[in-house]
């Protein structure tokens, strides 16, 4: 949550709150999966990143892998991690079935994602209730 | 499938491959919703779109509404039926506790979706496997 924290609001969130939302995420099975890295010598996340698996009619009943949430410790950028985050959801994607993985960013992280082999091939609307 | 056929590639699908994707969307209940407006004359169904939720740990466990294939029949265009059905689906995702509703699109729709009360907030990135 700490590290969630660097990249948007993370708000409160009580110890029941959190095992309730990680069963809910867990019952999603390889459809909704959470990478993490762990620093071994301090035990602490170094980066982190989501993706979930939508199914949908199109394209003989196609996947496509959202990935979300991407974010690396500020402590521990330069090293490339965000990079094997991405890999490894992109990676998790295609053995999903996936026929593409998408996301959305600033266009500040438009060259990080290219490196990442992606393509900026549309704009993202959103709507805030809060 | 012949309507998201006007959106995009919907491939080949068996009534079989059909049922069981129906049967996987439809388990995740009020988290994977497709809306379908149909046309009462004809039987033809005129526009559709759907919204997948997402669990997320952010924002105290908050949640994303992503809205998916939004198309409208070309035969019953300027009928307002777009911005209904975004309408609807954003109104779910308010109801189900979103604390946002977000959607990608090619810039030649951000006018549409600004009326439809969105707001441009960053680019999309993909990554195709085919």
């Amino acid at each position: 949550m700490e590290l969630l924290g660097q990249l948007t609001v993370t708000g409160s969130l009580t110890d029941e709150e959190f095992d309730r939302r990680f069963q809910e995420i867990s019952s999603y099975g390889d459809d909704h999966l959470i990478c993490v890295i762990e620093d071994e010598s301090s035990g602490k996340i170094a980066a982190t990143g989501s993706v979930v698996i939508e199914k949908k009619f199109l394209r003989s009943c196609g996947k496509v892998g959202h990935i979300e949430d991407v974010v690396v410790d500020s402590e521990f950028r330069g090293k490339h991690l965000g990079k094997r985050v991405v890999e490894f959801l992109t990676d998790h994607s295609r053995e999903m079935g996936c026929y593409k993985v998408i996301l959305d960013c600033s266009v500040e992280k438009k060259v990080f994602y290219e490196k990442c082999g992606m393509l900026n091939r549309g704009i993202q609307m959103s709507k805030y209730f809060d």
